[in-house]
């Protein structure tokens, strides 16, 4: 669309200091609570104004309440000649998320009861949580959990889990107007890069570039916890909602993949229209284009029929759908700056997209104005017409009736969203078109 | 959908019952009034508390009026020789139906314009019938036709067409809702197996099925002769007609073919949402959906512009479409128990769905409600999702906004509606769902 | 659809009084004013009664304004030796079309920026046009402009640009009703014949023999320069445009390509649905339907935004996408007398669709009327149904509710519209149904 040779070293760039965040975020144990989340937001917070929200537990959020804040200090299993098989310090995900404390030694057949493995991936270790019932385990890969001899094994679980706080980011950046788009991503997974360090990265740098942008709409965003950060951050913000006009939840940006656009519950609401022109224009063939489901990423909070928000979600692989997903595979070799730079830089077309894509009325619509005396027209007719820019002109002025916003002149007409743009623009500044 | 184990030795038994009444019936000479349809409905009777209308000749029936009563005592053709070579005893349908009363000799070119064969299913007897124009004739195959020798012919008609009534069979059973839903199925066919004695045997057992099982709605089940029979049923009962919220027109019930549903003339009411979504889901590819048109069976009444009442057609084969329709082919061979059986089966769960089909509204819509704390989900995070019943709940809950029913969400989700109905079943007793 | 075995004859001669017309304009030098035009609508004025009309220039017509007129008496190239190497009198495309005056002598680099060629078409000679921007020049092939020695040219361009009259004709035939169906052609460019002599030849012939039919609705026919024409016709006459129902802009007649109908802007109006129909079922796979685009001929105009008005453009080839197109191949061989005939009758059946395409109401609307008492039903039963005619009387009774006209019935039964308008005809007879 919109062509960016400016970028290409920028570019670069900032795809290095997406992947230098995630490099810095990934050794740290996150959850839904804890100083992991704490820890990752001041990482951001370096980068770009982040206002740091803390709920104290047992706040009640619609059927919800925030749960106990959630800290390890350690965790391993000494085997029965007191060797440490597994050590939550080499690799958080050994460790079943939100493990209740525990200190204490047991046979194999009783440890087993513990343990959690990906059978047919013997290699990688999985990625568990056990947020709202009381419980303690270990992941581990297949091949080790195989290995494993009969006898007594200690086991040490030095976590806490007691009243504290859900700790979620929150970043305002005001616009020329009060609506505002949403972008959630969820920071509450642990040692994983693309599910979803790679939406952390992509979300900073996006709010970054656009802080400096002087955007038309006001744009917010939330690094919150998933489904409880979402409900959360809904219930304290019941008054606001009524702004939004659009959103995207933001992850799984940093693998091979091409891009998956999964729509609001409304479908065809601004920013699923726009995506769905984007994508298929852009990346046809390539791309996918999927319908609202109710289950995924938070879209299915900020969907549910309450609400019914605007809001679609934006991936390259979907969730669930790779081998790597939720497992110790999911790490730094998986995601690649390059891919990192271009998933920013889809969220900029689609965002400028929005920034520009107006309702206009045509000042002159009884007959197509004379375009000659304005120097909009090539002015020797009879020759060959079909210049592009002029064919957008006569799209733009016919359309400007206040139902047809621009888009729709793009869908309709088969020229470039951006011709389009370009055309409106001209024929603003010539006050032959107005915002509707 | 919904398997039925149970049904398999009580299936066994109802196709025998079905095909057994049959078997009574086909002897007997039907027409659109007359001693055969009193038998008919006496048969019936025994089976379901049948209500038997007797509607005098002459009563008007909007353009319509009741026509004479037809009875036959006798028919028959004596050929040069007095030797019966047509004979009404043997088989009904070698006298044109509706014919006056006749007797008297005439040579083979007077009689030839009284016979009407099919020329080109050269063994089989055609069904003919002249209600409205006063005429008698028999039918024959094309190879006694041509074998018939010049001479005096002797024609007996020993027939009646006199003042007396239109008989019809109403058997009404009350649901819990007032709401009713139509079956109708005409009785006014002779020796004709497939169109209509299956319709009439599968109503019938529908009717003894349903009475038995304290239905949601109310069901009406018609037994009447085609056209003037529908149409005089609706002159007598147009206070009735607000109450139907949709209706079956069922006929060709025994055949080997598929099923065939011909939509209502508004095309997406609940039956016809329903069918469509039941043969295209549990019978793709085999069976046919057909959009209304106004000709076919009582439907084209039923639908007519005046009423446009919710009632659609289930066939298997279709009206005029096999080369058995309206001969003497259409005979005890061609139908058979276990196609009634599953008629009768897939009629079932057309009602099934129909009587479950709600609208629901979330008690809890902001947000998902915690299913965990209500045993509707499973407890430890992180692993594969994918159980069709959670995702049931979770579809469920998204779309229970008053705006959807069940059927919608089952085509939404690509879940059966049989899993979604459980869910939602599971949602209303956990009081996060109420019907709307 | 309706079948016209009396044209024949009467084709083949407006065949050849069409093609004769076009003889006699295909020498006159037309442009968007002056006495070529004049002389043209004089023709025309013979075979129907034409109001000419003179708007005078420097006549605001919304955003533009009545220009200066133009006309030429002479213009010609002479060659270093003398020779007339470009001659107007000989074909008047080598002029560009409103060429301001000039006389002078020039050495060939000096000419050459005012020749305009075909480099692609080496043998045609361009048609272009300078309306709005004084200047001079002329058309003339490749090899000509190739073969041009170095040297003095002398060049006379004998025209006036001088304060006077834009003339178009107009020609309105009152119909039962006031709401009336525009036929737009330009009459502007000069000796070019199947843009666009062909239109001109076509809405000759079709008003003369819409004049003598006495139609439904009312025709108004306009003979007008392209876009200033329609325009300061559009400003002169706002307040009839409440009357118009439907239009076509005819041109591009007369070759050998099926037609091509490109809809109004409106995309669903009555002549647009009848174009639709008719090209695809009676030109099946043939001739093409084009979404509307705001560039092509005055459709344009007349569905710019503030008027919106339905007015559709048929063709056969599309403007641009052929090879002759504006060039002086676009001669008298390039178009036949049977493809004008053709294409008389395609716009003749259009409007006998317009004419009689109706929505009823059936006055009997519950239950089928009994058509055999009024002699619509063959009478015996039983038999093989299917008559057209008789389905037809079904489809227009069930759809006689008010919300179908009988472009519908024929869409939703696939029968010809020529035979549900001659059932609708019967059933109107018989007093079953009536215009609502």
């Amino acid at each position: 669309m919109v062509s960016r040779p400016e970028l290409s070293d920028h570019r670069k760039k900032t795809s290095q200091e997406m992947y230098r965040l995630i490099e810095e975020l990934y050794p740290i144990c996150r959850s839904i609570t804890g100083n992991g989340v704490r820890e990752t937001l001041k990482a951001i917070g370096k980068l770009v104004p982040l206002d740091t929200v803390e709920v104290p537990s047992g706040t009640p959020a619609f059927d919800w309440e925030v749960p106990r804040e959630w800290n390890v200090k350690d965790a391993y299993i000494l085997d029965p000649y007191g060797k440490k098989i597994v050590d939550f310090k080499q690799l958080n995900l050994h460790l079943l998320n939100y493990s209740i404390p525990f200190n204490g030694k047991m046979p194999l057949t009783e440890l087993k009861k513990h343990l959690f493995t990906l059978p047919d991936k013997p290699d990688l270790v999985p990625y568990r949580t056990s947020y709202y019932k009381e419980a303690w385990g270990f992941c581990m890969t297949q091949h080790q959990y195989d290995s494993l001899e009969e006898g007594e094994y200690q086991v040490v679980v030095d976590s806490t889990l007691e009243d504290g706080h859900l700790t979620y980011g929150e970043y305002h950046i005001p616009g020329r107007r009060e609506e505002e788009f949403l972008i959630s991503t969820h920071t509450c997974h642990p040692s994983l890069c693309n599910d979803n360090l790679s939406g952390i990265a992509v979300a900073t740098f996006l709010a970054k570039e656009l802080a400096a942008s002087q955007p038309e709409f006001s744009y917010r965003f939330l690094f919150i916890p998933g489904t409880i950060g979402s409900i959360t951050w809904l219930s304290r913000n019941e008054s606001l909602l009524g702004r939004i006009i659009g959103g995207l939840v933001i992850t799984l940006l940093g693998d091979d993949s091409d891009f998956t656009y999964k729509t609001s519950r409304q479908g065809n609401s601004p920013i699923d229209r726009i995506a769905r022109y984007y994508l298929n224009s852009q990346r046809e063939g390539h791309s996918k284009i999927r319908d609202f489901i109710p289950y995924g990423y938070d879209e299915r909070q900020y969907c549910s029929p309450g609400f019914n928000l605007p809001v679609g979600c934006l991936t390259r692989n979907s969730y669930g759908e790779f081998p790597e997903y939720h497992t110790s595979a999911d790490n730094l070799q998986f995601v690649k700056p390059e891919r990192l730079a271009e998933s920013l830089e889809v969220i900029q077309d689609l965002v400028s997209i929005l920034e520009n894509n107006h309702y206009f009325i045509n000042l002159n619509p009884k007959g197509e104005p004379q375009l000659g005396k304005r120097g909009l027209y090539d002015r020797l007719g009879g020759g060959n017409e079909g210049k592009e820019l002029q064919l957008a002109i006569l799209w733009v002025l016919n359309y400007s009736d206040g139902d047809h916003d621009l888009l729709d002149v793009a869908e309709k007409s088969g020229i470039d969203v951006g011709v389009i743009i370009h055309a409106a623009r001209l024929l603003r500044e010539k006050e032959l078109i107005k915002p509707s």
